[in-house]
């Protein structure tokens, strides 16, 4: 067992859960029981995940009242700061120089695949530069595209903003349709469709939203889509339509970019930055048939609303931090903590691990079974994975409506 | 005291507690205790609202289920079906023939100024034909525009919702400041900045979001917004704005519409009805400094939330309800129940009534003294006015950092 200070970092977007990570890590590296206090000196934090690290700024997390670690299981955000930061080879230097001026023998990051492969990468460099370092990953993204785990810390939440949030604006929807015929919610979760997907368990009755789901793993058709939206509107008389932000035509370009503005003659839009798949299908939609409707666009807060968690998911977030430490101390290096799914229904769960490598390799799409053969639905066997992780939602009331 | 039915209306925009005024109005008039029985045969509603009814759309109300009535309570979005239908002249022997048909005498409207005149009108041409009707407002709306009642049912619940997104999503803007330079959130309420205004109860420390607010009460200075922008940037690293859907140029033009388009070489671009006011402002800030940021538009999601409603507006909304019962038992007519304030610490509030003419006028904008010299934020007295509407906002953690 090394003796030396341990270091947590956050990386990438934030979730509505990961700051309990971050607690079930301090939690654990200052339990006594655990051995943690042998080995683990002191835990320090990065501010702003590596970026901050490489220029020194690391924080004493052991200094912290211990009141405020405990508020962290309820706390959204990044509470220590986070980056995007793609870590060079020219970073090495810097990073071990570092980490042997803060005596860090403990390497904590949590993040997606850019950052198992930041640890995978640094723990490599380290080891041949004889530099002892044991690095491990915490699992943490809302978009739930990571290799190696049933599914990851934050989507639960996430999933659950827009499951909440497509049933209400759906029965909003459904009530004002001699006003507006259509809505349009959409997610984030660039190249996986799990967020757009969990929508579908809004979805009581065969009338209520969502109608149509659009996923990135499947290519967009205007035509199709201009048809299964007409289809809804004749027979509900409106449509609700969730789309993934990163929803692509089959030529691979997104439906936020430039062709749909190049068709309606608008060639710099989406250049500035400022523009959305959902206010693109907006402006199909009201072309093609000229309804009113609205577009929604909820960007991050659907990643830190942390009064919409699912208890469970803070459960998950808190235990994955506290393996890390527990790996960590048994000598483990080079893995990140992963979720296994045991059941769906009961759901158990329990919590195994995965090399950081095969981790890093890529995103993880929704697999095929999970998407209905038109490819703008999910499936029931989609439905029965979501459902333990989103948690149960409410049941609101629906007038019988009896004639008089 | 008439004999005969009542019945039920639901106008203009849902909100998360307009069914609990619903269920309000339903028990009374259900309620042996206050006598309804006796007056009120049949309590029936409206299907999307007076346009509906003029179709012969009507429920028998007392025929549901009493536990979804209770259900009711806690159920957003507007059960029986809504309208923005503008009555005409043309429209009032329809509107008589079916009060007769189904001998209404009791005639109760949830809504906002339009359907305050809508009471008005329908009442006073009933009485110039003979015909004797009942008419009561219940207030209602998210703008919390309406005249003679201190606030709306509804505001409070949205307000809450516009303060708990803007508390959460600048952590994140903060937590993300080396990745993203700043937040555009967009609240709906087209004439009047109470909703933005609401943003600020999420503000605790000096750096904490929100740091601008546009009112629609201010004309936009694109000069001095950037500006207050470059402040903001400079001081905290990152800038938080939050801006009314109707915030307008001096000269009326309003920011989401051709004017900066114009700028951009977009003529086309709004013409479509796809664009947002914080889109815009995201465009200005992304051309002026170069600066990552994002916009958020949740549109009708603020008017829905039903898990966010402040447990006093659902309270209020229901004794807004009940309370048109008594007023039209008692044989008053012509009034909108209002809620009057007492006291804002502790907060006291009661019931009064105001004239359906006088609340049917227009739009209640924020009085001078709620906005700052500066026009870019509210003042501590416009703070005093909202904090007992939205209720108490949760605490969230944030490290000391101390540095190692």
């Amino acid at each position: 067992m090394f003796q030396g200070n341990a270091i947590i970092g956050q990386s990438g977007g934030p979730t509505s859960v990961i700051n309990a990570s971050l607690a079930g890590i301090v939690e654990a590296a200052r339990d006594p029981q655990a051995g943690a206090r042998s080995a683990i000196r002191r835990t320090l934090g990065m501010r702003y995940g590596i970026e901050g690290f490489m220029r020194g700024e690391v924080v004493d997390l052991g200094a912290e009242d211990p009141a405020t670690i405990t508020a962290l299981h309820t706390t959204p955000s990044s509470a220590l700061g986070s980056c995007r930061h793609k870590v060079k080879e020219a970073d090495f230097p810097q990073i071990l120089e570092m980490l042997r001026r803060f005596d860090i023998r403990y390497y904590f990051l949590i993040g997606g695949n850019d950052t198992m492969d930041t640890i995978h990468r640094v723990e490599t460099y380290c080891r041949g530069q004889g530099y002892d370092l044991i690095g491990v990953g915490v699992p943490k993204t809302v978009d739930n595209d990571l290799c190696g785990t049933d599914h990851t810390p934050g989507f639960g939440s996430a999933a659950r903003y827009v499951a909440l949030s497509v049933k209400q604006a759906g029965m909003l929807a459904r009530d004002m349709k001699l006003v507006d015929q259509f809505v349009v919610f959409q997610t984030v979760g660039r190249s996986a469709g799990w967020l757009p997907a969990a929508a579908a368990l809004a979805k009581v009755n065969e009338d209520d939203a969502p109608h149509i789901i659009l996923l990135p793993e499947r290519a967009f058709d205007q035509e199709r889509f201009l048809a299964d939206v007409k289809r809804c509107y004749d027979r509900y008389g409106w449509c609700s339509i969730v789309c993934g932000e990163g929803v692509c035509y089959a030529d691979g370009t997104p439906i936020s970019a430039s062709r749909v503005s190049d068709k309606f003659a608008n060639v710099e839009f989406g250049a500035m930055g400022g523009t959305s798949a959902a206010m693109m299908l907006h402006r199909m939609i009201h072309a093609a048939f000229g309804w009113r409707g609205e577009f929604q666009v909820c960007e991050s807060l659907q990643m830190c609303a942390a009064d919409r968690v699912h208890p469970g998911d803070t459960e998950e977030a808190l235990a994955c931090g506290r393996r890390a430490v527990e790996l960590a101390l048994a000598g483990t290096s080079g893995v990140m903590v992963s979720i296994v799914r045991e059941s769906s229904d009961p759901y158990r769960w329990s919590l195994g691990t995965a090399p950081l490598a095969e981790v890093a390799l890529g995103a993880k799409p929704m697999p095929d079974a999970f998407i209905n053969a038109e490819g703008n639905f999910v499936t029931s066997e989609c439905l029965a994975y979501l459902k333990p992780l989103v948690g149960p939602l409410p049941d609101y009331a629906r007038l019988a409506g009896r004639p008089a």
